[in-house]
Formats: C-alpha cells, sequence, structure tokens
C-alpha cells in the first residue's frame, strides 16, 4: 500500500508562466515517453512478478518515486497557467485576452476541460493509454522496456530543457534528467546481474535451442532489389553477442 | 511525494484460482469504473487544486489509498492465473491444457503479453485510457464526478461479487465495497459543507444569472411525438432544487 | 423511432465568423463534457431502461433533445468556418491567405478532413469515443453521472462564453447553458424521487448489508506519511449520509 | 431538431434469449460497420452540408432513421440477455449459473458495466469511435463512403443472420437488411445524379487538370519483383472511366 | 514477400522548410485518409483473398506502391522540418528560435518525441488506427472501400496542394494527385468486371432475395415531421440500380 | 520504393485450422508485441534518419523483412479459419456449426468484420495503434527500443508455440522465433558499435554533463516506509555502468 507527503520531491518553480510551455510538459506527464508511462509500467512490473523480491522491492521503489514526479509535472503545468499570459496577445487577439491565452498555442482543454490544470493526456491532447504499461513477465524483456522508456523519457526531458529559458523549469528538468540516468542505471544493472548480454540472449532464453530454426538465428537478411549494396558493420560480423 | 509499503492494505487470498475470474477483475483495475480511473482523478483533482488546502489534502490522502486497490487487485489477478485451471478443461483440449485455459474464457493477452499477470486494461483487454480522468477545476463538478465513480465502481464490485464464490476473492471484495461506500459518504459530504444543492447549484454557480437564458433554465421540454404523452415527476412539478 | 425537423431547436448566428472559435467549439460536440456524450449516454440508459415507463420517456426525450444540440454545435461551426478569417493572417502568412487561416490556430482537419465542417472530435481533434457513455443499470448511478456530465458540460458552455465575443454565439450559449441547468436539476429530481441520499445510498442498494465489511464503511482512512495532519470537515464528522 | 415516437420502426422479438448473440448484436451497434456510426455519418454529412437544400435533407431524413436502427439493436441485445441462459452451462459452471453466462462467450461487460444492456461498442468491446463518422465536405467522395458503409453494414447484417435460429431476430435482421439495399441505391442514385462516373471522376473534380502530373493518372503501375508476371484485366485496359 | 529499394518512387524536394506544413503533412500519412491507411488496407485484402489470384497480385501490388507513398511523406515531413523556422518567429518568441518553431504551429511531438522526423499520426498527433483497415472479405463491398479512401485521399492532397507555395511540395503533390486518379479508376474497374451495378448489388449479393423484406428494400422512407415536404430525385424516382 | 513477390518468405501451413489458434496469432500481428509495430518502427525510424546511411540501409532492410511476416501470419490466420471448425461444437452449438465456431473463443470479427480473415487488431480485437511507433530520432534510444521490441516479440511467438499443436503453425513459429533472436542481436550489435553502455550512457549523451544534478544522477533513491528494508543488488553498488 502507499502513503503521501505533501511535500514534493524537489522544489517546482515557475519564475514567468507561460501556457505554452504548459501544454509542452504534458507530454512528460501523459505522452509514451512520460511519468506516468513509467509509474504504472513499474508498479504492474511489481505487481506481478514472480522472481527474487528484491526486484519486486526495487519495482515498487522506483514506480513509486514516479508517482512524485506526475505530481511534480502536474504542478509545473498549473503553475505555467496562471496569471495572464501577456506575452502572446498579439493584434488580433487583444480585445480579449483570454483568447489570446487559448488560442496562442497552449492546450484548449488545460482550460475548457480542466480549469487550467494538467491533464492525463500527451502534448497534443491525446488521452493517457494502458497500452503504454509493459510488464511481460519475462525479467530481462522488461529491463530493456525500462531502459528504453527512461532514454526516451531523457531525450524529452532534455528537449524540454531546450525550449524554456525559465530558471525554475530548467531548475526542476535538471533534477528529472539526473533521475532518468540513474534510472537508465538502475535497469541496466539488472541486466548485468541476470548475466548481462551472455547470459540473458536470447530473451526468452528458456525457449529449447534446439526446436529453433538456428539456420536463420544469426543469418543478417538483406532484402534490398537486386544491385542494391548491403551495408556491412557490427551487425554483420564479429562473434554473436550471447556468446 | 508518495511511500510505499509491500505490505496490502488488505489481505488478498484466493482459495481456487480461476483464470476466468482473473479476466473479469480487469474491469475494476482498468475499467472505467476501476481503481486506476479512481486513483488518478483524485490525484489530478488534488494537483491542479487552487482551493482550500484540506480538500487538496483530502483528495491525495484518497488518491493514494486507490493505488493500493490497484495493487490488490492486480495482486488477485496474479493469484487467479496462478496453477493448472483444470475445470476448463474440455475433450477437444485435454491434450494441451495450457491451450484449455486460454481458451476457455481468459484474457488470453493476461498469458501472451503479461505471462500470467494483470494489464493496465479492462475486462475486455481495451487499454485504461486517461480520457476518464475527470479534473475540471469546478469542485461542485468534481464531487459528483467522484459520487459517480464510486456509485458505478461499488455496482462493479457487487457484480463481481456474485461471480464468484471463492470465499478469498469475496472476501477481497467486502473490504473494497466497504470503502465505496465509504467513499460515496466522502464526496456526498463535502458537497453538503458547500451548501448541499442550495449552495451548488447550478453548476458553475459563478455564471452571472442574468446572462443565462432564465425563460429556459427550469422549462421541462419534452420532445415526443404529438400524441406521446409527456411523463410526470418530481422533474416536472415542485420547487426548483437550487432554491 | 425518431423524426426530425430541419429547424433548430434555438437560432445559431455568427456575427464574425472565426476559425478558431470553430475549433474550441469541437469540445461542445465531441468532448467528453460534450453534447454526442449526452445524447449517447440518455439514449443508451432509456434502450436498457428495465423499470418505470416513464424513466425511459423521460430518458429517450432528453437524449433527443441533445441529437438537436449537436445539430445547433456543428452548424456553429460550420458558420464559424464561412469566408476569409482575415484577422487570423500574419505577416509570414499573408502570401497565402488559406494557410494563415489554418495556422492560426483552427483544428487543420475541419479543413483537411470535413472540408470546413465540425468533427465528431473534441478541440484536440481526438475522435469521440464510446467510453463516455455511461449506461449502468443502475438508476441512482446513472443519475449522478448525468448530474455529472450536465455539471461540466455547464462548466465548459460558461468558459466557451468567455472565449467568445461574438454577439451570435454568445446568445447560442446563453440558450445552451440554461438547458444544462434544466438537466442538472431534472437528474437530481430523479434521486430525490428515489429517496435522495437516505434512500439511494449506498449505490447499489441491493447488495446485504451484512456482507460488507461494515467496520470500515463508514471510516475516514488517512494516508499521509506519520507527521501529517488529516484534513478535518463533514467528511470525517457528522451523521453519515445515509441516514 | 429532433423527435421520438416510444414505438421501435420495426418490431423487435427475441424467441430465445441468447447472451452470446447479445455480443454478436454490438458489431451492428458500435462496430465500424454499425449504426452508430452511419447515424452519425449522414447527420454530420447534412450539418456541414452547404450545396442543395435536397441532399441536406434527404441526410438528415436517412440519418434519423439510422437512429432509430441503433434503438432496434439496443433492445435486441437487452432481450438476448433476459433470463437465464442455461444452454451454456458447463459442468464446471453450473453452482453459479451467472458465472456461466458471463463464461460462456458474452461480453463481460454487458453485464459488469451495463447491467444486461447494449453497450456504445463492438463485438468485442471496443468503444465507437468518431473518426469512423466521414463527412468530407466533398458530395461524392460521400456518397462513396456511404455506400461502403451500406455494403459492409449489409454483409455484417447477412453474417449475423447466418449465426441465429431465432424467428425474431431472422425477422429483425430481414428488415434490416431490406433497408440496407435500400440506401445502397440510395446513396448511387445521388452520384447518378451527380453525372456518374464520368461527371464525378476524379474525386474531387475541381482539381485543375493541367496541374495533375497527367503522365502518370491512367497509368497501370505493377510492383512486383522483376520476373513476376502482372496481373491484366479492365484495370490495365480499356477506356478509362471518366470518359 | 517485400522488397525496397532506396531510391523514393518519385523525386521528393522542399524548397523553404515549413514546419507548420509538416504538421499538415501528418494527415497525408497516418490520417484516416492517409497512406498507412491505403497501404494496410490493400495488403489485408490481399492477405486474406480467397477469389481469383489476379485480385491478390492486383492488391499486392497496389499495397506496396502505398508504402512508397508513405515513404515520400515521411521525408517530405522531415525536410519541412530542417534548419531554422525563421519566418515563424514573433517578438515574444525571439529570444528562442526554437520556442518560435514549436509554437508556431507545427506539432510538438514531431520534436518531442521524434527529434524532427515523421510520426505515424494525424495532423492532431492522434494516432493512426488499425480500425481504419478496411477488407471485410467481400470484393465488392472492398472495391467501394478502396474508391472511398482514394476519393477522400485525393481530397486531402488538393487541399494540401492550395496550402503550400512551395515549388518542390506542389510538384509531388502533383505526382500524389496523380496516382489517386488512377487508383479510383482502378477499383471502379473490377467493379465493372463484376457486372458493375446490376452485377454486384446488392452488396452481398449472395443473401437469399425471398429471405429479405422486400416490400422495404426499395421504399424512401422519410423521416421528416408532419409537414417537412420530402425531397425529391433519382434517390427517389426511376428503375432501381440493381436492374 | 518498394517491391512484392508473391512467395511468402517461409512456408506457412496449417494442418488442422483452428479458429482459436488464429485469434492469438491476432497478437503477432496487431499487438504490442506484434510485427505491424517492428515493421512500422524500423520504417518510420528509417526514413526519419539522418546519421550515417547504413544505418537507414539496415533499418529499411529489415522494416521490409518484417513486412512479410505479416503476411506470413495473416496468411496463417486465414488458414486457420478454413473448413467446419469441428472440434469446437458442443452440445448446445450443434443444430447450428457456424455458431459454435464463433461462439467457441474466436474473435468474432475475424468472421464479422473480415469474412475469416485477419484484422490489423489484437488478440482481443483492439486495433493497432500508431503511438506504439517509436523513433526518436536518437539512434542508441531507438536500438533499446528495438531490443525491446524484439524481445516482447519473441517471448510472445514463444508462447504462442505453447499453445499450438499444430505441426505446421510449430515450424512457422521456429523460423520467426530464430529470426527474433537474429534481430535481437543486430540491434545490440549497433549499440556497441556507438561504444556500448560507457559510449552511449546517459541516452542521450548529448546533453551537457554540468546541467544535469549530477548529486542525485547515481543515487539510488528509496521509497520504502521507515522499517522497510531497502533490496541491495548490482543497483545499489559497484561502478556506474556508463564509465
Ligand atoms: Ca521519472
Ligand atoms: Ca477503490
Ligand atoms: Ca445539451
Ligand atoms: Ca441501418
Ligand atoms: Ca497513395
Ligand atoms: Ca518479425
Amino acid at each position: 500500500m502507499f502513503y503521501f507527503d505533501p511535500k514534493l520531491q524537489y522544489d517546482v518553480r515557475v519564475d514567468v508562466p507561460d501556457p505554452r510551455f504548459a501544454r509542452l510538459l504534458q507530454q512528460a506527464i501523459g505522452g509514451v515517453e512520460g511519468e506516468l508511462r513509467v509509474c504504472l509500467q513499474y508498479l504492474f512490473q511489481a505487481f506481478g512478478a514472480r522472481g527474487p523480491a528484491r526486484y519486486r522491492q526495487m519495482l515498487l521503489s522506483t514506480g513509486t518515486e514516479e508517482m512524485g514526479h506526475i505530481e511534480m509535472l502536474a504542478t509545473a503545468v498549473a503553475l505555467n497557467l496562471e496569471g495572464a499570459p501577456g506575452d502572446l496577445q498579439d493584434e488580433a487577439a487583444q480585445a480579449n485576452p483570454v483568447v489570446a491565452a487559448v488560442m496562442g498555442g497552449m492546450d484548449p482543454r488545460q482550460y475548457l476541460s480542466a480549469g487550467m490544470a494538467a491533464l492525463a493526456a500527451d502534448a497534443n491532447g491525446v488521452p493517457f493509454s494502458g497500452a503504454h504499461v509493459y510488464a511481460s513477465g519475462n525479467l530481462a524483456a522488461d529491463m530493456y522496456a525500462n531502459v528504453t522508456a527512461e532514454a526516451t523519457g531523457r531525450a524529452l526531458a532534455c528537449r524540454l530543457y531546450e525550449l524554456t529559458d525559465d530558471p525554475g523549469m530548467k531548475d526542476m528538468l535538471r533534477f528529472l534528467i539526473a533521475r532518468d540516468t540513474m534510472h537508465q542505471q538502475q535497469w541496466l544493472a539488472v541486466i548485468e546481474e541476470l548475466g548481462g548480454q551472455t547470459g540473458t540472449l536470447p530473451i526468452p532464453n528458456s525457449f529449447p535451442v534446439e526446436e529453433e530454426r538456428r539456420e536463420v538465428s544469426y543469418d543478417y537478411v538483406f532484402t534490398g532489389m537486386p544491385g542494391v549494396e548491403p551495408p556491412t558493420g557490427r551487425f554483420t560480423a564479429g562473434p554473436s553477442l550471447d556468446g
């Protein structure tokens, strides 16, 4: 079960509210790269875990931390929607400044549906989907899924960082980016514990080798038309990665 | 921010695993009447709250409790998927009991995608959608939304109760049903604090009365064809409910 | 079965077309707070009604009225998309005024997909979902769902009212806001007929009281961390609302 | 605006309730080939119509008829869910006949979410999506879209007809199949009025011919690998269909 | 199976990158009228084809061509997102030109999620849905579905053509518009081979005529209120189209 | 651009058609772990590739191969739906064998919507979503996403392998499982080329280290309640994985 502390995990401060940035932050809340996804993904992996207890504990712990990241970002959205977004006003909209705010690039549903607050949706207002919660029942597959989530999540956070000049927002993102660094480490460390690539590949490694069509298991298939040169690289030469 | 305790809020026990019931439980996890929805709904209402701090605190508290209900139900799903579901076997499937299990009414994705664990989806495998998270920025509207969620949620739990004979599952549902009773009370108590129907209606009560087309604000419109008798009742007679 | 009259329920007039407002109106057509939802919700509740005939009749009647509201709003969208949306032109777009219109905040699909007409979608172009149609088979639960729909729907209409200066649009919204006032009354009147809170709570009230874990049915659970002060209010004290 | 008559357009009768057929009927309500789609498609085409008034009138008329088809099918679902579905009981489920019903192939959400009534969803419980409402603003394109809807809709109704032995259900489907026959005629008649294929092709026929890359406008492109024989037929030879 | 050639089917050139046009192009990639849909629709029709081999071959061929159109459009998106979109800068955004680009009407997810590339989504960022892939198993119904797809697809391409002044983009669209012309011809030619309207109607034509309620199969039903004049036209008079 | 060969990449044979297995195969076509996803994911990554040409070529090549896997699986679905599925008949359904087939665990839409063919949907009939197409513009992130897709895809194929006794189906899956083995190798080989974990972490590695809150970048945060023992492992000790 779960408990809350009304304090945020890290301070969230907005120096100059910007409703357009409030829209972009939605991607980090409800987008496929966002915190709702990692929160539920780690928790569902924990809820379904049948292996060693410490992995379940670790997943519960990090899933719970991510819930706090949703909270931070939703707070950031609300703060960015505060007050009159004067810098969005252009000639056409000056007669009605609220129109200007809604029209100037913000998500209209943050006002129309939520009264100036965050939605469980992405930067285009597409609702969060539970289909993004990966919990395959295979620990190695899940760890790669988690690395992917933290890699695309950190790429998103870095892109958001570029898109704001607000010192408060930049500071919050610096923290979230650092946590994503750690979480990439964390999931890869589990793969290392499981024996690394040689120990886990192919995933799942429980399928009997002799029932696989081994003659194509290490075969680089090139589907280019006759005359097109196949690319070369580590993926066409060298020892196999699973030993 | 949030914390976890590996203990469940209430004991979850399955006496005889039933993969078919595991499918039905999905509705209480990821369905529109389910725990994922109330959890996120109360938390997003809290994250966006601009009014008195105690409402925010109350919403955070109950949203956090609901996270624990997701955990209980996901645990119940995993337990119902344990072992050989022998009573699903029919003649055609006996040669391959796993086929029988998957074919006999369970959600195939609980095995194919999750390796015998819960999904963030409903009883038909439709993924949970963030569109079900209502946080309108209007406290009275949100309270009615929350009563609705707990009313349909309790109806669902009562229907699930009828659909199982398992003592462990019945006991868990008795607990969840009781919590839904309380939560219905809780949200209606807030409406009472806000002045009840006379104090809150029409929602939102901030819109200037004189700008509304008052001549149709209390007018029962009947769209039946000529000759069809309009129904009568409290909705066609008596004092208006907002005083 | 159903019939139509080519006249609208209430006059729809747009003085100065504004394609940006056409986008916002989509929320009232295909959004979760919109008319497509209430129309189908009331009709599906009617189609499934097994209780007293007059409730079925009432639901059919209001569902049919809402179909006319979809028609009014779709007409308003088409009118707002008429003609050259000159006030959206800025320097960069002047060479191609159509570009300006599409770029200036309108929903591009209203042109690309619909040739300047309404879509069955919300203000962000997210298609209407049948998942928003609540018809639980429990009359009290449905009435709370309907109050919620009309409360969030009226909040939406009031917000749209603020976002336009067009006299025609303001007049149409004044009418729709008034109808929402009435519909809130109407559904609450049914709850009063059913005995009010004491008569309907807990919903569903058919579940045997003795099978519920009564010791937590009226128990305010606080999930705050040690040291965090629980909020107090009507929800933590006073008689229970179901008598 | 719209009116209702509590009578159905055509009698709906179920001789032996079958909850499994109730599930299949959902496809004709909320599926892509279903009545919700054609109803909204014709109405939205009408709401956005800018051409001759009689097309708008015709679309309003047929869209309104389709609303009555939703009502018939939802009634059929409710009737199929009535009573004890005895023929679904197998050994394992006899102790709890409700379980048998829910497990035996019906849509569990028809009970869990709707209390034995129809959903705004398809035969797999996937919610109806507004994305299926085609109203392109081009009359000829819309007419082909409508023919497609009635062709796939009639194919669906014919398949449902094969899947039931119930005399009442067969009778209802005979009626709906006949209406689909008529509606196919109706939309093709409009294309004939518009000049048939020579008058309407290519759609849209307003694009200046000289701006099209005419050298590939009538060119059959074959993407088969060298050595694969291209198919021949009316589509590779003969006069072009637009004259 | 399939092969690729790194060359595009037709040259894609962007003279002046415009991130706003990159957003609009998304509709032609992942929208209901787009290339992803026709590609998968024709391929799934081919994969399920049970009739004469040459139809399967034709469907495979054109489905494969459409895959190349996705490639062309995705390339066009990437080119439109290249470089500094200077003409979007306004006063408020000049301090941070990237903000200007993202705010000025482009799809923020093309940057946030894809690092300046195309998404499998429409112009509003709504993900492509497999529900748009029609393959009914009835050849005539599928051909009408394909004509619809090419008619709305060509309408979309013509509208995009109006919305750009870029010579490269106009040239690419001229090619795609011409291919849509051909594909309309192609599917209608199959209907002609099948016997035209008299040979195919009603669809499906395998349903026994005597089991249909023939008395309403050619009956124009008008649902207007008493006093509303029914429209007249080819759809109310003249010989039936199926002979 | 693309070409096709009517031959399949690998022989698809079904010894005893089983409509229930046809439903399960849908997960491998349109599920999140399926071939539609990897096909579009690799192609969209290729279409947006801005780095070395050989990665683009490799992605095009493998994406094109995956298109052939969709074809194989859709063919397998059609073959499993052929003929009379006698072993599904039970007492109640014997009067109407088609009913038995549709009711006995198959996806009813494979018949109702597709006339006994594959859908662009998963094993529960949920349509494929373009939201599953990951192409982040960051090569390392994309490679981890691809490993995840092939790991969960191979887990799915192995689970399907357990669920069938059909020699033809087992043979086809042995081939697909082997290709997944290779593709896991292939994407990990690219990470090795990019410098392995030390060369790529943290992803993206272009963000300036000094702007990250480094004090929490390698900090294992435990959110357990006071008294709960934190788990230990490689993720709490040892050198960081990025050197
Ligand atoms: Ca995080
Ligand atoms: Ca709960
Ligand atoms: Ca209304
Ligand atoms: Ca119909
Ligand atoms: Ca095309
Ligand atoms: Ca594959």
